[in-house]
């Protein structure tokens, strides 16, 4: 922690707050600038029980300007940690290290004939999980809101043929013991990254999970919910970057690419990116896809139907088998230059 | 719903279009203009359960350049089914209209003597109703997270000595049922906001829901999100604007004090603003406070402890007991001059 | 300067750092602390012509995660400068202090009836400075762009008639003298918030200064604009929030009513809000307007027309002069309570 | 343009509505819906001298609930006006269509050995053209503002000696002859975007134009730009994406990598991609490039410097000449995959 006072700061200032942070356990180390003075406090400023958050009660002093970090506030999920990438294995399937996986499928399970269509047709160019929606989280609450059981049954029904595993958001703690059932990676949706109950609650279970960053998700904010799930015992993360809400209306968010290597720097997980949300219009898919893989994500997340025209819901975002069948042969090429493999 | 058509859509295209319309059982109206071709569709657009969503479905036409609705998405919260304001009565304590209702207390309930001054301090200076956390949303799994029952226990209790009705924060679903027996008003968190789940558990429970705009909610998705409370028979919601998200890093996030006028304008529920959250700093929170009751805002949800210095969270913002009752005198002065009085 | 080492750095590497940093002239105070070393760096890091950035080329080091200034990069406009409050004088007209000054007009210049018609208008209700544009920043180049010269002179006349100053913008170096020749205070729009070669231009006149805040400025870079102009020598700078670009989309843009607080703080020149830009709508305009003085604000730059069903530009957000007086009456009140004046 | 009625407009207003559109010269198509009436208007809503502007005219009548354009603000840029790709011949170097072109160089022109060495670097690992800044835009007025005409000679000096035309930012009119003199591409900044007096006066010289998006400038607004530039009568305007400003703080920026897919969707002007300023630390910046080429941008503006420790401005996001000559050798080979050619 660093603590920088103010210029008007004198010398029973700079002693008191000397003071406050020896009663909290920690050295202080200051150094008199030009203008104002330095402080660095040395020891361990994060606790999980303690009397004071050393941090805000160091900033209220009337002679401090500011206080800063110096430690990263994630330990698990941090690079610092953990120098090597993390490989995630989804029943023999691979996510992360010079792997490139492509999980697709439709937004929302819809019927029978629709996700086994889809797996079929998505298996035959490479796909190697199966994604769909049967708790879907729709801002309207008169919109569809998924098969719920039925349509996880069919998502296992079209997993159990085709051999792709099942990625699936469970939304409601309360449906968690269903999902378990039925699905082998678990999704915490955008709008719950910041749902601590819940990130606990899939922290707690063997299952990997998968984390989409939410639309105002700081890089920060989004390793420390990462965190949360390690912290109960759960080390199979996977980060999915999908857009951020930003004052563009062009797309219906904007694909923060730079998430990418800024992840992989600062993190150990796998990264992967959901074109389709973020773009919200199935001609800027394939774009975005091939920019993901270029800059070193180690998959996608992608929306794939195999009539989108009939689609009940983010019918405009998703791409037909064949786009996708074609997609997969770019994704394939460019990857054998930077390094992933598309098995 | 409107469709505008391609610049190089023909009359086949046109007729297409058309016949989609009408298999939906909908009604195009067909404007050509001197570029494009535009075309209204008559009747409701929204249906809880359907084959396909109108507006996507369409969207996809090769030769349809884009769909936008007419009509509102939220129905229950809209000004357009109600144009006097609602009045919420949370143990006699008026929450709407013309009334200008103070929530104050400490951020986190922190321990028994803390809870009891903090209540007994803002009561004399006219504050309506006790805030402060059990369960804490916190963006580390290593922060303090609430002190849970124990801390909802010091709450009922420093409301029975008070008068003061509680509002305090539920996250987990599993909690609502403990958060009831002390709770007089459910808070639900910017962080949850787009959590359905919870917000369709306490739409069926019969206390008021006290909604925080999330940091990336349009107004619209505020509304939704309202809506969501109300379509399952809880018509009393109160609206929380508490800053929102923006490049801006001066302030912790940026009140969107815009949101005042224009929600009164969408909608009849009370709207409150959160100072304490939006500043970050105890020095900016009187400034906003006046601003709020000035845009005529119906309340304020504030952050004041009695000893600050000692805070466990989010120090930095809490008002003292004296800075509080300060403050409140010139909202008093304010609020003459708006037409909102404070009891 | 503060710079964090990475946790990697070996002593080796932090002597490297402390032998660059003595090289540019300045000295190291090192401090290590229980996982990263933070060395705290004394001297002026500021000088108009040099070599290199310290804070770029010591960030550039493979041992060096982060640097971080210490001292603020605006001088003249800062607090730390001149603790008492600039007062700006126009004519006779005050702006900052004490005083809350009602800058209003049209938007653009339209007609020497709608321009003195206007300018009686808003005279009658205590408006102390008439702006209107004449040379008119469109996003379009087919929008009307001004009446240029003929637009300035009918300012002139309404000026000479009511006794209110003129405000009004100049956009082009080539413009500078013609405007000089009619205008009271030039204003800088919001595109041009770092036309840096315009900032200079109009530093070195002795004309009072209103810089609009762009869409995607910083507080910070705010400042570093006015620095601007006052290190050519003009000291009489008035800064002016319009809303800031966010996601949100109900209003045009943002209003930051928490930059009055903060540049409050940080700087002695006077604050004005523009609630016409921001709201974008006349219904919300007043609610805004309120806010402003409440929050502290040293005045308003608002639009008002005579007729604005029949306005060239920006008519949805111009008040009519009979809601401008209304307002007045409503600002003189909140500011009886804050103790601004309202002349 | 498109009239969107409130749900309480009666007949009369809508015959009101209706009256003031035929008084525009243009007409009116009515389609009631099940809650609100639609009217589609018909003709030409913009035209460059007009007594009033028709969109704000007819949202301001007080039964009306919004306003909306059809057809697209932009003429001479849009794709509807040009359907094959521009492409821009600069001294034998294409920009646009099959071919994609390295613009590389240092941020600033610091003195002779800089230019140079970085000059014959770049030129051998196949860099088109090369840039750099001898007028500088900086936040500070104390930092380094650029060589001025010396920068200018000493980049022409490298361009005679290496065949590369020279791409450099002219910021103020009263130095565009002097620009002019040396420069073979016109470079507008980012924050000059909207400085529509410069846009103009580069509309009309006959050298290619390259235009920086703005940190807040929509998609749309980018194209109005360009629209200025064209109006003039220079069509060889080449648009490039450099980051925009969200509330992401781990780069610099955040680059739109979608701006790509979606330019290129509306219109036929090269896109190209600045990966440095996005990023704003050399690390991030060659993933940032693959990236853009495998998105199918044009070309890259890059930063390169001979030496990059001791650059004067922008250290940290330069890459070394060996970075850059690797990166050149991935960007080959995936351009090989989406069909763009580096020469």
């Amino acid at each position: 922690m660093i603590i920088i006072m103010k210029r008007s700061a004198t010398d029973d200032d700079i002693e008191r707050v000397n003071k406050k942070i020896e009663k909290m356990g920690l050295k202080a180390h200051i150094s008199k600038g030009s203008s104002k003075t330095v402080i660095g406090v040395i020891g361990d400023v994060d606790s999980k029980i303690k009397e004071y958050d050393p941090v805000a009660t160091l900033s209220l002093d009337k002679a401090v300007e500011s206080v800063q970090r110096v430690s990263k506030p994630y330990k698990l999920a941090s690079r610092e940690s953990r120098n090597d990438d993390t490989i995630i294995d989804v029943k023999g399937v691979k996510v992360g290290g010079d792997t490139f996986t492509l999980i697709a499928g439709p937004c929302s399970v819809e019927n029978r004939e629709q996700v086994l269509t889809t797996a079929r047709g998505i298996k035959k160019c490479s796909a190697h999980m199966l994604r769909g929606g049967a708790f879907k989280p729709r801002t309207s609450p008169y919109s569809f809101q998924g098969l719920g059981e039925e349509g996880l049954k069919l998502l296992k029904e079209a997993s159990e043929e085709t051999g792709l595993p099942v990625v699936t958001e469970v939304m409601n703690p309360k449906d968690l013991d269903v999902v378990l059932k039925y699905a082998d990676v678990l999704q915490i949706g955008a709008r719950n990254i910041q749902n601590f109950s819940l990130l606990k609650l899939v922290g707690q279970t063997d299952k990997p999970v998968l984390l989409k960053r939410g639309m105002a998700t700081t890089i920060q904010e989004f390793l420390m919910s990462a965190e949360y799930v390690m912290s109960e015992g759960n080390a199979d993360v996977m980060l999915c970057e999908r857009g951020i809400r930003t004052f563009e209306t062009a797309t219906r968010n904007t694909l923060d690419i730079s998430a990418v290597p800024v992840l992989k720097k600062e993190t150990h997980l796998p990264v992967l990116i959901d074109p389709s949300h973020a773009a919200g219009k199935r001609d800027y898919v394939p774009a975005l896809s091939r920019a993901a893989i270029a800059a070193g994500a180690d998959g996608l997340l992608i929306e794939v139907h195999y009539n989108p025209q009939i689609a009940v819901s983010d019918a405009a975002q998703q791409l037909t088998i064949e786009e996708f069948c074609q997609l997969v042969d770019e994704l394939r090429k460019i990857g054998e230059v930077v390094g992933k493999i598309i098995q």
